[in-house]
């Protein structure tokens, strides 16, 4: 990952490890479980644009890199990969 | 949320805390993008698989008792609500 | 499914074959296929609406319905189910 | 596209096109809407899976040739939009 792509997704992380403990909390405090899923959902959504953000970042360097380089179906095999995964 | 509900539904934060954290630590050793990628789908999987649990227990005691108590259209509304949320 | 619920749907699903049949033509006719995936989006979100709009209807009918008969557990049981495949 | 590619996206297409024509016979037939949901799941997954061909069939032409012809930042700007309607 590159230098600055690093910190915005370190910075991702802490606030998403907040928010999940912010959940914890709530869950401890017996809070009502439709006030729960909600916050659940907004840190499922926080993963998700966090990894369109590394993603963004493998396509840029990684990706290109492997193209230029004549390793294109290496590349493309784990960028399919990734895909299915993404989607479960 | 009954007792073993949040009994487990508190063991699977635990889980996805300590997961999150390992990710933290991928990131900060500069890990392959590709390999941290696949930790935060499984971090999301870990989540929605939490949701499915906590929404069974809500369908199962506030939605069943706000329906038999005639609260039909407050409980669909909120349930329509988490539903059109879960998929975004 | 109740008269107003089932009409709205059968027109859903005639603009959702409409749309397909632009699709094929669109590969047909050797388009790009990123235009031609835009379009595919675009159906896959349109059935995710109608989807919404059953479920919505299921539960108002069926699912309350059969809680004040007291059959909880086959009704929240097909529920689960169906949750799990929206999903996948 | 290329033809094996489209080729089978096409026998794909009329494979979802006879599954939707039987979704509207159900629906036209008054069918549990649960069994009609089970079935448009299943549509939806057979979309998903047309288009995760179409995209690996884009990857492995375009992306790659506009990538050695030096087009990287308007082939990733496509495929980052791409990525994001698929999601929603």
């Amino acid at each position: 990952m590159q230098g600055d792509t690093r910190a915005d997704i370190l910075r991702r992380l802490s606030f998403i490890e907040g928010h999940l403990a912010g959940v914890r909390r709530m869950v401890e405090a017996d809070k009502y479980c439709v006030d729960v899923l909600k916050q659940t959902y907004a840190v499922r959504r926080a993963i998700e644009k966090m990894e369109a953000i590394m993603l963004a970042g493998h396509l840029q360097t990684c990706v290109v890199d492997g193209i230029r380089q004549g390793r294109d179906a290496a590349v493309l095999a784990e960028l399919g990969e990734l895909y299915e995964m993404a989607g479960r």
